[in-house]
């Protein structure tokens, strides 16, 4: 089984377009969403350019604060600030990565936890681990969506997390492991130092792979009717094509997609899914504000 | 080889009573904690009574507020907030339980993160998972240190965590896995739910149990020459004690302790360590002020 991100994705806008549409006959606050960009980096600028198409499509509000390189951190702090105190935003992200002049840390704690719906902020990290109210940031929140609409059961499975990144290694290894519906797994975190990954992942009912590098997983390293969730996203140099590289995941789809019960495709599996659930934490900000 | 935990325990704290001594040499603030206890409950005064002792000890001032069980939630705060506000304090704790009147997750949140020398609140849990500066936890930042002295590898090593609490499993998981001197594990936290545990600690380098089952892990459950750490603490009626019970950990020492290359004793083991790492957090409180 594919698992379409593509489709769950849509899916769950459709949610949130309905859901925004009752909101406006309520006549409650439509939900706002602000993205800051610095600089003029063109994957960040193709990012937030959909961030912004999807809130369009949802009904939601957008502002897009494009900030010029040069710009200082204290000016950048301030631009954060009138976001925190501005009411009409509900929430907002800095588009990373930042300018090497600027200290990505001290912007992300700058952020109000409350309107912090990429969810990097540390409270919300710590809330999440926790099990308080939080953002849980998009990637994990999307695969554990995933996971939910395919009713996929994850409780008492063995789960192997390649990769320990804060942004998607770590906070799904700790989403699985919970004791909640689309947890209760035996979460084994590997990464870089691990000895012999492959004795795990062989023995894995469900596998996250968010390593990036091309097709790194492959059909031996993986057991029968295994799910396999790919993350990695890296552009691979191909001639060929008319961009000139393409998109591959960690996963050596052609092969595992024949081994495993249920696989994401990339593109197409785990990526649509982030912006779903940026649109959702949004909605999710304004909705705690009624 | 046996942890010993008193020994180092008295270790550190002879460490900070040095650095302390120093300080007053250098005119520089002597470091305060306070507890505040709710209620009478004799186990809870016991854990406090010693953690006075140990400031007594180590040189550090130390203020005791005892409150009566029957405070309002309201009132309790205000003794939070004038702790939070007392810069004559550096950091304090509240001894849980609380009484079931009171919403324990709005008093951990009511704490001020820069004093919350436990460790507890969510911006210093996520900081610590997000690798920031933060109170690490007493409890796995003394197993943390106890590996740390006993110079005990842990990079790449396969490491079995028993129990997912937010107090000892799910932190040791996260230190045990991050990229740092005493990390870089693959670790495996089991639960509840984790089907054949038995498979997991067999193959495990390191088991950390935070059960608090009396003797569940017994030797033919560990491999020749694993490291095994005893977190659980569990009181057994024994009517041939004075006190009527004994101490129990989740481990069958005597049978474990001839496999194990290294076991920490219940008690004597993790126990002990924890008043000193918390001696350590109000210290580095105090220094963070400088």
């Amino acid at each position: 089984m594919i698992l379409d991100g593509n489709k769950i994705s849509l899916e769950i806008k459709n949610e949130i377009k309905e859901l925004v549409s009752k909101r406006v006959n309520e006549r409650k606050k439509i939900p706002h969403l602000a993205a800051i960009i610095v600089g003029n980096d063109g994957a960040s600028l193709t990012y937030v350019g959909s961030k912004v198409r999807a809130c369009d499509y949802v009904g939601f509000k957008s502002t897009l604060i494009r900030l010029d390189d040069s710009i200082s951190e204290k000016l950048l702090l301030d631009n954060i600030n009138s976001l925190n105190n501005n009411n009409e935003i509900d929430g907002f992200i800095v588009q990373l990565p930042l300018p090497k002049s600027i200290n990505e840390e001290k912007v992300l704690l700058a952020i109000d936890p409350k309107k912090d719906v990429d969810g990097f902020h540390p409270t919300n990290f710590g809330r999440m681990a926790l099990e308080m109210e939080s953002f849980i940031p998009a990637t994990p929140y999307g695969i554990i969506e995933l996971l939910e609409r395919y009713n996929i059961e994850t409780s008492g499975k063995n789960c192997v997390v390649i990769g320990r990144s804060n942004i998607v290694g770590r906070p799904i290894s700790i989403l699985l492991s919970q004791k909640s519906d689309r947890g209760n797994s035996t979460v084994i975190l590997t990464h870089s130092r691990t000895k012999n990954l492959e004795f795990f992942t062989k023995r894995a009912d469900i596998i996250v792979s968010a390593l990036g590098i091309p097709e790194f997983l492959k059909s031996e390293m993986v057991k029968e009717d295994a799910v396999i969730i790919d993350v990695g996203i890296t552009r691979v140099i191909d001639k060929t094509k008319e961009k000139g590289y393409v998109i591959k995941g960690d996963v050596d789809f052609l092969n595992v997609s024949k081994k495993a019960s249920a696989i994401t495709p990339v593109p197409g599996g785990v990526g649509p899914m982030t912006i779903s659930m940026l649109l959702k934490n949004t909605l999710l900000a304004c909705q705690r504000k009624d």
